[in-house]
């Protein structure tokens, strides 16, 4: 979603791996177990998009920022892969999944050694949940580690640390309305919706690694503000493109079973829009449905296409990325930057399926 | 177990105040979600004995430390109890436990908010682990981020964190070596019950704490390593004495119902030890029999005492003692720090139910 030259992808796999080696190697030297935690962690923090990394850099260079001269970049830029590692883990054991991208995640992984140990059900459980428990830990701990420890001014260690202060709150805030939201009978309303996509992605995904990158470059504080704005509208955005792709995208769009939004039941704020409509008695029986099968969530999407919430949402989406054009252009920001928040606002358009 | 002077213990609760009363408050302005999942975060880390920052703080002293001029202490020490209610947090998630202390944890409160809200059991039990693995990070997170931005010197900061760094490490191992070990027919040998006690427990709350304090009074390399060495020592017979209170103690002695391990059928050193005697067969049978009341408990417990496997654990406690104190002596610490080393193995000792 976010361009980069070949040399800065490097830079960025480079830290992370050094980071993730390190984890590997300490873990292995704690016992057999350990080892298997250890190489469960690192695998579930490789191979993902590197987007919020690509975003500190990005900004970084959008502001004048001199790699040469910020050796910290790279730590800081890793940091957040880890963060982003950290609560995807977690996010996975609360919602019970066991795969991510099709493989065994920390869950899984662990739930087959203890059944391969002649542990039961109960106990594959056990471990898997304790293991995730662990892992997630081990890379919220790594994701500081980096920064508190990262070659970088006083001021500017300062300055990030306020950054993932708040990114490790908003995101649990996020995180623990998105639980709540999904429990008992009463759907949330859309705005409570969009604060939770907010909350949960927007904030840690977009808005903090695009202020870590400009900080690092030396943003004035006006500039940061609305760079953090704008980065948050895109954010939101981002989400909601998502619900789209879990909701009506083809298999190739969402890279698992289309309509996996509609099979778990999830309350997005596409599916409060749709309640908000007359035929919300009809669309909610053809929800009910969903989780049965195929023909099912294809009814479901023709139903909710047809009362106007999805075009609502490509509607809010249209509109959520105009307001972030419009504080990049009101807020004198650098013209690189302005150039990255509208290739951003472009590839969050690029995202909604057709 | 440890004495410090009444100012010494205020400035400990201030600076945890500090840190957890911002918890709550920043908490709150994220919603009523957050301010509770701030509030219940707040309680778990709060009312315990403070062991690890009154172990920060005598090593400090015990190595001539100023306290007047070392403003970071506080801090530091406040971080470890953070530590340890993190690690709290997540382990009564990881065993399912409900209760601490006799009311309820973040998981209990939770699940009862749910129920409160028209949730299910299923939706009661999501909840309270999303909001146990939740408070579990922002505690981590926090205790990290008040050593990242104490006021201590650079070097100062980087040896706490390479402390901070094992400390993370090794608890983790330890907690998943102790989840495996209780998984599968077989009972591990009782050195490696030893090696999981002393991962899971003395490192962070022992070894840690004191090599802090002591590396921010400025006690050098070789002195450090006696300390750590002997903290290992007494954390492992502490943690020997605690599992003599979890068999055998009384109601008082325990703060529970007595013979709470033989109920969750812990398998501790001291039950590895009593395997490798011949009374093992009926001793298994008694131990098999111990979850179902407290008559089947006394039954144990004479088998186990019996068997002489009490006796042995009492011994092992007092040679672990032992080579703490020869350690102590044979490393030329200050005089004050000898006389807290034997102050905590009079501690541990005192602790041994008769």
């Amino acid at each position: 979603m976010i361009g980069l030259p070949p040399a800065a992808w490097r830079e960025i796999d480079d830290a992370l791996e050094v980071a993730l080696e390190r984890l590997r190697v300490r873990s292995a030297a704690l016992g057999e177990a350990s080892a298997a935690l250890g190489d469960a962690t690192a695998a579930s923090a490789t191979g993902g998009k590197r987007l919020r990394p690509a975003l500190v850099v990005a900004a970084f260079e959008a502001f004048g920022g001199d790699a040469g001269r910020s050796p910290g970049l790279w730590r800081v830029a890793a940091a957040f892969e880890l963060l982003h590692a950290a609560f995807v883990v977690h996010d996975d054991l609360i919602d019970g999944d066991v795969e991510r991208r099709g493989i065994p995640n920390v869950v899984g992984r662990f739930r087959e050694r203890a059944r391969v140990r002649g542990g039961d059900e109960d106990e594959s459980r056990l471990l898997g949940s304790a293991a995730a428990v662990l892992a997630g830990d081990l890379l919220l701990f790594e994701a500081t580690r980096l920064i508190a420890t990262a070659p970088v001014t006083s001021p500017q260690r300062a300055a990030l640390f306020v950054l993932l202060d708040d990114a490790v709150l908003v995101s649990a805030a996020g995180e623990l309305a998105d639980v709540e939201q999904s429990i008992g009978a009463d759907l949330p309303p859309t705005d409570t919706l969009l604060r939770t996509a907010r909350d949960k992605t927007a904030f840690y995904s977009f808005q903090a690694p695009l202020a870590a990158g400009a900080l690092l470059a030396g943003a004035n504080d006006d500039q940061r503000a609305a760079l953090e704005a704008a980065g948050s509208a895109i954010g939101v955005a981002f989400q909601l493109a998502d619900d789209l792709i879990g909701t009506f995208g083809t298999r190739a769009e969402a890279g698992r079973e289309p309509g996996a939004d509609l099979r778990a039941s999830k309350r997005t704020p596409l599916i409060a829009m749709a309640a908000e409509t007359e035929a919300w008695p009809q669309i909610a029986s053809a929800l009910a449905m969903a989780p049965t099968g195929p023909i099912a969530i294809e009814h479901a999407q023709r139903e909710l296409t047809a009362s106007g919430a999805r075009e609502r949402t490509v509607e809010m989406i249209a509109q959520t990325l105009r307001s972030a054009r419009t504080l990049a252009a009101d807020a004198a920001l650098p013209r690189d930057a302005v150039v990255l928040l509208a290739a951003l606002t472009a590839a969050v358009e690029d995202r909604i399926p057709r």
